[in-house]
């Protein structure tokens, strides 16, 4: 009927084929076809998920005759048969898209059950429990996954079962029970749905599919896919297996490992298994499992098979494996393999250590490791040489510390951390739904799981800290606390979790700056070796200069000089300097900040000698160092109530006057920048002055400088040569009164359109370009930063007009057409002219890839993104020979 | 010495030669060529005066060997002698730059007296009193225009000496009182400048010629040409010229004179003389002159031969001309002539008049009158059906009629205007010094000054109304106010002039639309045929659309929805939806508010029908249209202090919060345009469904109309995409309803860089683009209209960073390029889109011709400004044919 393939048994495919046979269905073929131990089964195509949702909803012709006909051949393969009493045919039902998409579809065990096929389990095994058991799991998954009934409803009907019969597993509940259990989760579900829990094995397939396809719509799978962007048209497949039983006695388990540690990049096989269980009681961490070298002792022969088996699917995959497995009855069964996912420490262990075992090349080592993700290595660490007492100490789950107030709803957790606050995530375990809360938390702190729940999963893959398995917390979601012990913590205390060793801490907890690991080192070396940009910080202070050193920055790509007047002792005297009406009055109040200035710049330019350092002259408008005016407003309303001094009220005035004169409709394109250059040159004036004394003084030390004045905002031309003209009269003046030779150029920013337009003009008397994305991105899309991100910038993402916020992610389009364009135009008219970033793009891996694309000279970032930048501008030159 | 010629004897040049010798200098040699009666002289080029400047003012190599040069000449052909008693040769010494620029530049009469050659003149003429005359006019203007004394000194001095002699004209001093008077004026200058009044007359040419070199730099000179768009490397050229007195009694005069009416255009002689005066007395507006025609009765042979004279020049210069003469004992002479200044009715009138008189072609008309100028035309009137009173009536000296507070000097004028006030500049006479206040002016009323007074001539260059010479009014400077008769009008009360005809008026008066006269509408008619762009009204209203096309529009170009907004009775609605928390409310208001806009639509289309109506969809940010947050925030203090109500506290500041929430930082960029549609999509369902069924509504009535409905503030593709589909959602809802179809498309504004550069692919769903330059503007060059056109723009202009205020002339280097950009990109993916403006720019003649080059199809502006859209439109087809 149709031409088109939908079916495809594990034996026909292999690897290449993920986008069709998506992850897990092309490495379970993979597996097969190297004579791993796969159960045997079949995958439906991701072709035919999208034939399902782009026709609403219908199977595409032809599709389930060929899922019944590989059915045939698994039954002719093992002998047994699908809806037949005797030796059933039981099959898993999962999911499996092109990219891995951990939590966020949805797993059917034991499908081919029903109250005939169940009895015959019972007999073939000898085993009433297990095979009620088998039953009674299958159809509350089936019943949530499928029907859409709340797993809870049944989750607490078994816990009454318990209570009754004072049993505290799952697994001691004996097989009359589980019966009287199975008949009320039948009614259950004729009670919530209104028809019979489904006794046609074939329905039930068919069913299970069709919820597999829809689940790809689900709203989890599509916040998964927006924070990961990950194209909605990929479809999923669907996988279908014969069972393999981990829960059918003593030598029976399931498991999941790693082939190296996650956390750390160790060579060690890492993982948990539980003995008597199903999968998904290890994933979803509602047991806590052991750890997997205790198989060793209980299932010798299995684990050596096991081990055996990891370093074969390491080497065929060139990449640390993340394996799950069944032992039914002392047989391992392999039930999925795909590349781990790990933290930041442990990518670029395994990288550098694969590298050094000959597996693969620096190359691709550096490709390896995912820029953006390095983040996580520089973040701040608890301080190990001070002593702590910590209330309770879980597992270490996902390194890094983290500090905020105790929450325990992800819904709570999303609006405080929305709102700028700082919140740790408590909870007995997450589930998918919790992930809004933890996008928005700074870490996660769970009671139950192991190092491959949930939580742990999920925080690793956001670089956010997480201690999982924290049995010792007691949560009590009614009286919004936890209890350790006998310390009490309320909901909104304060609390530190420190997922490098499992610790919990109360209150916040000093922190140390991160350093790089010797591997990093190595693997920013082999960085440098073939990158092509150089990289620079944007630093305001020595200390974030000495930072930056340290990290690898080449220069000084952003020195902000308004930072420095708006220290408490300098703020007054700016202050004084902006309400004078005079010249004279302005330059008096300038010359008391001229010391100040020259001392700021001195100790920078003398760390970063004999780097170059760009110095950006003053860019906010000048009402930002103005009091608040809704306060002055108020507070004269208030002397005015209150009577006061005439004399009082009238300089309250006078200053609300001149805060009102200075105010801006649209500050962001007002009196900023170069403007307040040329309209008050003596303050650029006192600024130069700063930066040329602070030069001279050093030469006098012996340290050579080289600095690069940036004017800020300009447009035209005509602003540039205007006020070069002045630094250069300063520069003549200073050497006039100190005899002494500067080493120093001119250059401009380059954040407005019109900037980009007339760049071939402007590089004909600047000696360097910066580009400004932050403000360029404004002028560009017309998004204000302040408005649009709190505005309507979510809402853009949501409905898709945008796929990342521009001021994230370099828009390539729109800010980068422009970009590219002021690139060409300056390279014209001035072949060899410096270009340069030093928006916040500067230190963003898709950005930097862009800015080396279109061929920049370097990029310049906050000091603790200098090694991310380092990897990501190798990475741009290795992906764009 | 050196190759270059700096003079030339006016028999050596010609009027093609206005760039080397000035606009006078040519014109002098023009009319000596053609054999009119100019008396002898020569011109030192503009390229000496460069020379001079670029020099740090020195005189450059050779230049004064060529001017005595040149004057050995004149003594040849005159017979007279310079610096001798015997017949001594006296010159005139007067600036002339390439533009003419009125007023600006300073002139020098009788130059060649001395304490010798002063008796020479008294014994040549026999006339003592007119030799000692000349001198002491010469050394008060030598002593203004050269030394820089204020010539108010010897204006006190003369006044004294009157009142002593109890004299009250200047003409009645006899001799040997003006001697005295002499010795006083060189006692003045030797107490200012501590040197004696220069005694050797080739000193005082070479410092006559520096000061004229010099005065090119002045301020004045400066101000006029940034108003006038002058380039300031021009340069001008000085005249020497013999003199020719007017002042030698009762056969002689002075006088200037117009070959047609400058006012209204009328065919007939236009001028003033004065009996026995020299030409600085009629231009400055000290003695009111008799016209004309009075010459006629005075000398009627001098007459005939000076109506001759202004025919011939006509005919060969082919445009009115303004003429300088001076009649010395019954001889005329020509002293200057030039193209006319003439108020925009006379510029129609003369120019049509011209083509039906075969001078000159229509194209030629279309290309003489200025586009600009002709606003004059549209402004209002005052109503003439109306009997008014006025309390004086002076000369009608420009036309149009003008309203607003009486202010006396023109920095209070300046002052006021700036801050938005409507201000008349009332005085005795104006000067070059007060022409800042007549620039913030609304008109000009002066006590003295004919209609060639300098306040007439740039009251009528500006295009303000002004009445001049309206002698019955006293102005009391110290009383700061003017009485007539018996009325007093103190500073600050409002009175109305009307420039056409003479009349002064208290109080504000009712005006009248205007009109187009005969000739402007067959100007216009040739426009048509000429013109290549389509113009169109920015029009919110029924009466402003009939206003537009009566003024010829082709249809509406923007039609906004937001002032629909404010409508009392919708307001309090509005403020209901926008404080809406849930998707109902909002609706529930939207539906109240839809017959509203429903009857809108319904009055412009039914105006408009059948030509093309573009509705813009909702822009401002909601926050416009909540009340100010200042005065909330008083208010509550307030309330609060009163112990007041705590339900209405809470309330108020519940409002608060709402308009806190919605408060932008830079509202320009903000949540506003369609981003406004995304997230509230039910706000532009309910604007399009009020358009869609206005259409049907007057479909029904069989009138058909056709509607643009525009998107504003689009930066992508998938905002269009997004909203274009809500758009045809509602059409088919409504033609679902009603079984109507509708005449429509959808397009966008395009505004913001983003757009201009991905205008290839917004192209492909948009079926029009219309150009907001306003925000493009904003946008492009980082520039706030609100806050730069405050605090940054006048010293833009000033510093000449920029050529013209960016938002009143289209930008074309920066922003023009970007629509290139966007024309080009968008006809490369839909070659017949649709493309126009509708910013201010779209009835701006510059603006216009650079929208007629980069080949938009339309321009929209204000009603009132169609008529300078059409005719730019067809200057503009005519220039870049």
């Amino acid at each position: 009927m149709s031409s088109k393939k939908y079916v495809y048994l594990f034996e026909e495919g292999n690897s290449d084929m993920r986008m069709l046979l998506g992850g897990k269905g092309a490495n379970l073929a993979e597996m097969t076809r190297i004579g791993l131990p796969v159960p045997p089964g079949f995958t439906i195509t991701t072709e035919a998920c999208n034939a399902y949702l782009a026709s609403g909803e219908k199977f595409p012709e032809g599709m389930l005759e060929e899922v019944f006909a590989a059915l045939s051949k698994l039954e002719t393969r093992t002998g047994k048969k699908f809806s037949q009493r005797e030796n059933p045919l039981l099959v898993s039902v999962r999911s499996g898209a092109a990219i891995s998409m951990p939590g966020m579809m949805d797993t059917i065990l034991n499908l081919g059950l029903n109250d005939e096929t169940v009895k015959g389990l019972a007999d073939l095994t000898g085993d009433d429990r297990f095979a009620y058991d088998c039953y009674r799991r299958f159809i509350q998954m089936f019943s949530d996954v499928v029907l859409g009934i709340e797993h809870a409803t049944f989750d607490d009907l078994i816990e009454r079962y318990k209570r009754k019969l004072s049993l505290i597993f799952d697994y001691e509940i004996p097989a009359e029970e589980l019966m009287n259990i199975i008949n009320d989760y039948k009614n259950i579900v004729r009670e919530e749905k209104g028809f019979d829990f489904p006794q046609d094995v074939k329905e039930q397939l068919s069913m299970a599919i069709q919820a597999v396809f829809s689940s790809w719509n689900n709203q989890r799978a599509i916040v998964y896919r927006r924070l990961n962007k990950i194209d909605d048209s990929l479809g999923t497949a669907v996988n279908i297996q014969c069972m393999a039983f981990g829960n059918m006695g003593e030598n029976c388990g399931t498991g999941v490992a790693f082939t190296r540690n996650p956390s750390t990049g160790d060579k060690e096989l890492y993982g948990e298994f539980l003995i008597n269980a199903q999968g998904e009681d290890v994933v979803a961490g509602i047991r806590t499992p052991t750890p997997i070298s205790r198989l060793k002792d209980e299932l010798p022969q299995v684990y050596q098979q096991f081990v055996d088996t990891c370093i074969k699917l390491e080497n065929h995959y060139r990449d640390m494996q993340d394996i799950e497995f069944t032992v039914e009855k002392g047989t391992l069964y392999m039930l999925q393999t795909r590349n781990g996912k790990r933290t930041a420490r442990a990518s670029v262990k395994i990288a550098v250590d694969m590298v050094n075992e000959g597996i693969i090349s620096k190359e691709e080592a550096l490709l390896r490791v995912d820029a953006e993700q390095i983040n996580q290595l520089l973040h701040r660490q608890i301080d190990t040489s001070i002593d702590l007492e910590p209330i309770a100490t879980g597992l270490p789950a996902s390194p890094g510390a983290a500090c905020g107030k105790v929450i325990f709803d992800a819904d709570q957790a999303e609006k405080l951390g929305e709102a700028g606050q700082k919140v740790i995530l408590v909870r007995n375990e997450t589930t998918p739904d919790d992930i809004h809360g933890i996008v928005y938390a700074q870490g996660v702190l769970t009671s139950r799981g192991g190092m491959t729940s949930h939580a742990a999963v999920v925080a690793r893959g956001m670089g956010k800290p997480c201690v999982s398995g924290c049995e010792s917390i007691k949560i009590d979601l009614v009286g919004r606390q936890f209890t350790v012990n006998d310390v009490v913590v309320k909901e909104g205390d304060i609390i530190t979790i420190d997922g490098a060793t499992g610790r919990v801490l109360l209150g916040e907890v000093a922190m140390i700056e991160p350093t790089l690991s010797d591997e990093f080192e190595t693997l920013l070396g082999w960085a440098n070796q073939v990158k092509k940009l150089e990289i620079r910080a944007n630093a305001d202070a020595p200390g974030d200069a000495a930072k930056a050193l340290e990290f690898g920055a080449e220069g000084i790509g952003l020195c902000r000089t308004e930072h420095m007047f708006m220290a408490t002792e300098r703020l007054p005297i700016v202050q004084e300097m902006i309400l004078s009406d005079s010249l004279e009055a302005r330059e008096k109040a300038l010359a008391r900040l001229l010391p100040f200035q020259r001392e700021d710049f001195h100790g920078i330019l003398k760390v970063m000698a004999p780097n170059p350092v760009t110095i950006r002259l003053l860019d906010p408008p000048l009402h930002e160092f103005l009091p608040n005016h809704d306060a002055l407003l108020l507070e004269i309303a208030e002397l005015k109530h209150q009577k006061a001094d005439q004399r009082i009220i009238l300089e309250k005035e006078e200053l609300l006057k001149k805060v009102n004169s200075l105010a801006e409709s649209n500050p962001m394109l007002g009196h900023r920048g170069c403007r307040l250059g040329v309209t008050y040159p003596e303050i650029y004036r006192m600024q130069t002055r700063a930066i040329f004394e602070a030069m001279v003084k050093l030469k006098q030390e012996n340290i050579e400088t080289y600095v690069e004045v940036e004017i800020p905002l300009v447009m035209d031309l005509a602003e540039l040569e205007l006020l070069k003209a002045e630094i250069n009269d300063v520069y003549q003046q200073v050497k006039g009164e100190t005899g002494v030779e500067l080493n120093f150029v001119i250059g401009t920013m380059i954040e407005l359109p019109r900037a980009c337009v007339t760049a071939d003009k402007i590089a004909n008397q600047a000696d360097f370009f910066s580009f400004g994305t932050n403000d360029l991105t404004q002028t560009t899309l017309g998004f204000s930063r302040d408005d649009a991100e709190g505005k309507f910038i979510p809402i853009y993402l949501e409905k898709k007009i945008i796929k990342d916020n521009p001021f994230a992610v370099l828009d390539r389009n729109g800010v980068g057409v422009l970009m590219r364009l002021a690139v060409e135009k300056a390279r014209s008219s001035k072949p060899g002219i410096l270009m340069g970033i030093c928006g916040e793009h500067g230190g963003e891996p898709s950005s930097i890839e862009f800015c080396h694309m279109i061929g920049l000279d370097y990029v310049s970032c906050s000091p603790y993104r200098i090694p991310i930048a380092r990897l990501a501008a190798a990475q741009a030159a290795l992906n764009n020979k």
